[in-house]
């Protein structure tokens, strides 16, 4: 039982560090702001995006949302309830409201928005909804992932 | 005062007329759900778009979201603090988010979001963060606008 946590643990740790990796592909491109997430079905990433609000002149092309978008696409299915999301940084309103009506089963991330908040980003959180009744998503926060890093000024 | 109040109620009825046309033609196209909105910069209309879930395969693809997306590219800009958002039914959570960081100025809808319910769509609404400090939006409800008949059985 010990063993199968620490497995799980290292699962999380793994599809995490990639979307971190993610988030500072978004800066060092241009493409955007610091953000990356990750969309994975049964153990395999299907899709691996970062914050093109640059690039792509959006202020809706957020990390979460080209990543569902994505991964809907790709996988053909409108709604990706076998899924769950890695996110670098917790999810804005926006994308915590997409994240619910992709019906995605599971959200794991890593720096608080609030450590985003620090340097100028967003510090908005869909706490505001914990208790308006979207259907059950299991929420994961992960310490000591790194992934505070990119919002620490070099 | 009173012919510019009238000629002001006259305006928003014009442009929230046309998000309503498109919840329409979301439907009719086979392109998504009753939901249309349109983005309006200086009395002008920039986009007209309606909900296109299904076409795009993409969960995130609601109205208000496709016509920021389309109006951020057309003008080049990432924000649009010099436009309205004209939404045939009070937007989702996601919508309502992402009307907020592209720093629209303002917001008119039609329908609740309770009517969209009745049938089975979507009733959340934003009515969460009202308080969570995010910037000024001015938020007007039209009543009378037959935005609710796109919701009710035929």
């Amino acid at each position: 039982m010990e063993h199968d946590a620490s497995a799980a643990e290292d699962r999380d740790h793994k599809f995490l560090a990639i979307a971190i990796e993610e988030s500072y592909k978004g800066v060092e491109s241009g493409d955007g702001y610091p953000y990356g997430a990750v969309i994975v079905r049964n153990d395999e990433v299907v899709v691996s995006s970062h914050n093109i609000v640059l690039r792509n002149t959006d202020s809706t092309a957020h990390a979460e949302m080209i990543a569902i978008r994505e991964a809907s696409q790709k996988l053909d299915q409108v709604e990706l309830p076998d899924c769950e999301i890695y996110a670098s940084c917790e999810p804005c309103p926006m994308c915590f409201g997409a994240i619910h009506f992709s019906k995605i089963k599971r959200l794991v991330y890593g720096a608080t928005a609030e450590a985003a908040g620090s340097i100028g980003f967003s510090s908005y959180t869909g706490d505001a909804w914990k208790d308006a009744g979207f259907p059950p998503l299991e929420i994961k926060k992960i310490d000591d992932s790194g992934a505070e890093e990119v919002f620490e000024k070099p």
